[in-house]
């Protein structure tokens, strides 16, 4: 029997979508006594940075996996059980990266937050490394005439991540300023354009409307 | 290779799904000891009075912007990494609002809560301004024979909610009172007919259902 | 332009799905100091019941709007800006249950918590019933040939609820008790066979499948 | 007419995102007073071990049961109400889970809270065979032809898990480790291959793309 792809990308897609939103609950309107209100708000909204910045750094790194995980699908044309777990354990270390936000919002400062939030997403991009290795490996899920500097290239993207946040950890004992600093800029690498260009399927999509709407 | 369009829209409708859906969090049930329950109750409710406001404010401007982007989506026949890191950033801003608006309904009569969530408001519709303007600038993601007066008008009508915006937090130092007013006005412009119509492919969609049941 | 019914239809399903999980949220685990832990809890447990209960009845009820609300769009042929301004309407109604839900589960013996999850049900209901009827009025939005008993029996099954909620709060001056059997009652009602009978596109969907499955 | 098969997968995935990534909400991060912080932090944290273990415990289970649903509904050719309420019976089972693991997670030494998270797997696994006895009996709504053998492996396999749950329950009176254990145990079993092989559909599905682009 067959599960259709679109079913783990309709998890998928629900997974990253509520794990996204989620994030903003750890920014927590400030509570104050009303006659400070007016006067005091203005500090302890600045005092709030930290949230916002790790809202925004777990927002898009949670973007970038999101893409990954789709382009990495987008190539494969079939699956069994094992591929179907290693999915679902992607899913679980995405959907902490709301714990793991908080804790390094609240404690940013702190090498062992740093270290744990580093490790979810270790753990995210080593399990979508092993997703795509799993998957490629003679060539089982995806198709056999698959240019393998294609399959090089994504692997190597897909773990420039995990290295940049071992980096980031390791650095975390001399500044956590340092570590913080590199999280902030791994999406950035990704943002930039790789060998595997993102394009949808416009061409035939487009013209299969057109031609419809022709025919009406 | 391709990331399919109804990706994107699946992470979008998540996200606004689930951002929508958390609005109703910030409305908390009144705490009463238990021998005052039935006499405070009403009052208790009735001062959640801005809770309720803010919450149907913000979930209509999040239809508003919902529907604003599945019409850009629907016209774009192919798109590129910035495209989509427009869409992320876009999808940042939305699941930002659950939180700017709680701000609001608590400080409601607070310039700073007026400006942050006005400024929340804008930068999800810059930002999708922004996604018409790459999409649309040499026709680089639409179809190059797309009616030029329908570009325009696509725009002139993504902005004009940031503007009104830029009004309302202006106003705030007048009156408080007229920022919330336009704030509650942006929804009723968008939801009176515009140039882009919108209707569902209903046409050939019934009748190709028609036809697989004639086939039958 | 075109906005694909299944645009909306992912926007509700999302809408529901994180309404219908939320409701758990009300559900808190007791909390207790450890000594105590063992013999106190089944006590704790057994006063969640309330909880348990208004979980239960939301969850089944929203599960009904569910089904009327997709049976309704799967007739419907064309829309425009209103009919979709209508769904928005129907699906701020729905996010509003989680915290009406509370409302109830905390005051459940309250005359005005009674009679504000039953607005808000109610609420629901007419939204779903003035859907219908602006979809069918002319046959504005549905196959111009449709069966007319169809659309009476559809707008007469749509308004039984609200009917029913409405006869709950008018007892609830009464019984508090009797209003709350009702509002169990009614998802009951609509389990029971209706004239327009749910059934999948199996057929041709599943000959469709063998089909490409033979072509294999 | 007709529910499609896609809309009652569209909720199910959705309740099954939300539900999986609201587990994490049972997951705090340790408030302390500023100067403890770095000091105390471990120590805190490693006390969270039964947070992150339930978590995953309920992660993966979900990911079981989401599995085991889809895998039945790709056998369903056709649909009727009490089908469609048993879906929904489902889900509502499912969504309590991310209370009955807070409570498990809180009182893992309690006999209760062991009793109550069983009791809640043990509803979902008998809702899922229930749905597959209603489905297959008389081969109501799937293919007559389907293998009974086939019919029979499904069977056994939804209700080893209900079974696995019982025991838990029942040996929670000698020692809570070992129920927890087996709770531990479950997901392993239902990761190991089965009689039904899951793939998805490639080879046509790709070959119908790539024949739509040949067609171009």
């Amino acid at each position: 029997m067959q599960l259709g792809r679109n079913r783990i990308e309709a998890l998928a897609d629900g997974v990253f979508a509520v794990a996204m939103t989620l994030l903003v609950l750890d920014i927590k309107v400030p509570e104050l006594q009303p006659p400070l209100a007016t006067s005091e708000l203005p500090l302890k909204l600045l005092a709030l940075w930290p949230k916002f910045l790790s809202y925004t750094i777990s927002f898009v790194i949670l973007g970038v996996y999101w893409v990954g995980h789709h382009v990495q699908l987008s190539f494969i044309r079939r699956a069994d059980r094992p591929l179907l777990w290693i999915n679902i354990l992607f899913l679980l270390w995405v959907a902490l990266v709301p714990f793991s936000t908080a804790l390094l919002s609240e404690y940013a400062n702190t090498r062992l937050a740093i270290a744990i939030y580093g490790a979810n997403l270790i753990a995210i991009g080593l399990t979508l490394a092993l997703h795509w290795w799993y998957a490629t490996t003679k060539r089982r899920h995806v198709d056999p005439d698959i240019d393998s500097g294609l399959v090089r290239g994504a692997m190597h993207r897909t773990l420039m991540a995990p290295l940049v946040y071992i980096l980031a950890i390791v650095l975390s004992f001399l500044h956590t300023e340092v570590s913080l600093a590199l999280y902030a800029l791994v999406p950035i690498l990704y943002i930039l354009p790789g060998r595997i260009d993102i394009h949808w399927g416009g061409r035939h999509q487009g013209k299969s409307k057109t031609d419809q709407a022709g025919e009406k």
